[in-house]
């Protein structure tokens, strides 16, 4: 496993795969790799054969106030998962190396990021797509790798993607969660052990909402209130959002149809946790 | 030479072109091509062993009231130049091909364009931004041929691909002139024969600009009131800009120093046209 910090080394290696006519994945994270990370470099081990891991704490994708400087970066661990993964190389860029000089240049995805984490996140949309921009213009992959988890970011990158012609498939994979239903997350390390606990309510609003919706509630008013009342139980819990959106447009909907998404988003103590759960509401 | 209306076709033939080690060059265009456009695929040409001219006339660049709609498309003609010139490919897409839903992510290049053409025509270069940026993503060129007429874009785009590291190298191509020292471009079919006469003054007031500079006047002030008074002498001319602003930041100066611009923008009769002169105040 080779691990690179310069872009032109990332733009050789790449090279030289693709011209024995390998097929390039691309998982790009932040590090502080946790088993949802392990399931995409799986993904991206088995349907590629040359895959590259970026770990990057991006500022721009940080507000004000937020964890940039506290975030996670457990580098050396990171490192022994990805060679355990079977990477083929790590690309561990410094912020200088990514913006060399003030970034004027931004990539907005409309419409999409008004809802949810854009509200309370101003700017951290542009981040994303950015430097997800960026990377895809450096690595030049074939297929790059997201968890759902971070359900909205798939959708905006998908659209950029495609609005932007990007010459990369993007591939979303499923939400890993620990058995008491706990999406994984780096933020995790945030949490005692009494507030995990307490974080697994987010996962139960959830399933209730799909519950719900499978026994033929259309009034996402009503969802929302039981959501919420299961949220409010826990008193170290405060909500952030809880919205039911169509699954495509993330337009928050007053009546179930079709695909939609319940997203969640809740502070317990340090840590603002995340997370969704896709509802399909024409399958039983 | 190819004539191709389909992304997947433009991408097929580059690969095909590619896999046999050639260097591809790539102008984009709007149509209505002219000396100044001949000018830049010999460049292509001669620098690249395959070269993709795209002809689309971009909406999303277009403000309201600008004239999207009767912007010359003299197709056959164009294509006689490309075949003449040894293109190997022209890309056509439609609009329909290249904005398929509504377009919701752009290209925002900040600060380059708050100053010259970005104060006139708001939304022009996230529009220009953002079509290159999908037109580089389907051709996939080595080089890239822009023209200096278009001096503000040129910068823009050269720092979008600086910014987003984009795989591609940005050549920019001298201003053509006619021999009155009329810029070459196609709203100059726009003109009428007395119009094109008046519209000499465009140049003179550049000539009078860098004779100042090299005579020593540092006061962008005093230089600017001269050029102004050789285009108040010509009836017909509506001054939009007279501005000398730094050649890499574009920000208006006070004071000459080092490589400047200097930029005009006026209208005549239906034209709205555009010229503008680099000047290394440095040199003799």
């Amino acid at each position: 496993m080779e691990v690179v910090k310069a872009t032109e080394s990332v733009r050789v290696l790449v090279k030289a795969a693709r011209s024995e006519g390998k097929k390039v994945g691309f998982v790009p994270t932040m590090g502080a790799l946790h088993v949802g990370h392990i399931f995409l470099i799986e993904a991206a081990v088995k349907e590629c054969d040359f895959v590259v891991v970026s770990i990057f704490v991006n500022p721009t994708q940080f507000g004000e106030g937020e964890d940039f400087e506290k975030y996670p970066r457990p580098l050396k661990a990171d490192l022994d998962i990805c060679r355990k993964g079977g990477v083929d190389v790590v690309f561990l860029p410094t912020p200088e190396q990514m913006y060399p000089t003030e970034n004027i240049t931004w990539v907005n995805v409309e419409k999409l990021t008004e809802t949810l984490c854009g509200q309370s996140r101003p700017g951290h949309f542009r981040g994303v797509a950015t430097v997800c921009a960026k990377l895809f213009n450096i690595v030049a992959p074939d297929i790059a790798f997201f968890g759902a988890k971070d359900a909205q970011q798939a959708v905006v990158i998908k659209r950029m993607v495609a609005d932007l012609n990007m010459p990369v498939d993007i591939v979303v994979c499923p939400t890993v969660r620990e058995p008491s239903g706990l999406a994984v997350s780096s933020r995790n390390k945030y949490l005692s052990e009494e507030q995990k606990k307490d974080a697994t309510s987010i996962y139960r609003s959830l399933q209730k909402c799909e519950e719900m919706i499978k026994a033929g509630t259309k009034d996402t008013g009503i969802i929302i209130t039981e959501m919420q009342k299961i949220l409010n139980q826990v008193p170290s819990i405060e909500i952030e959002y809880v919205s039911i959106v169509d699954a495509e447009s993330l337009q928050i909907i007053d009546h179930i149809i079709g695909e939609v998404l319940a997203a969640v988003s809740v502070r317990i103590g340090q840590a603002r946790l995340i997370d969704n759960i896709p509802v399909d509401s024409d399958r039983e």
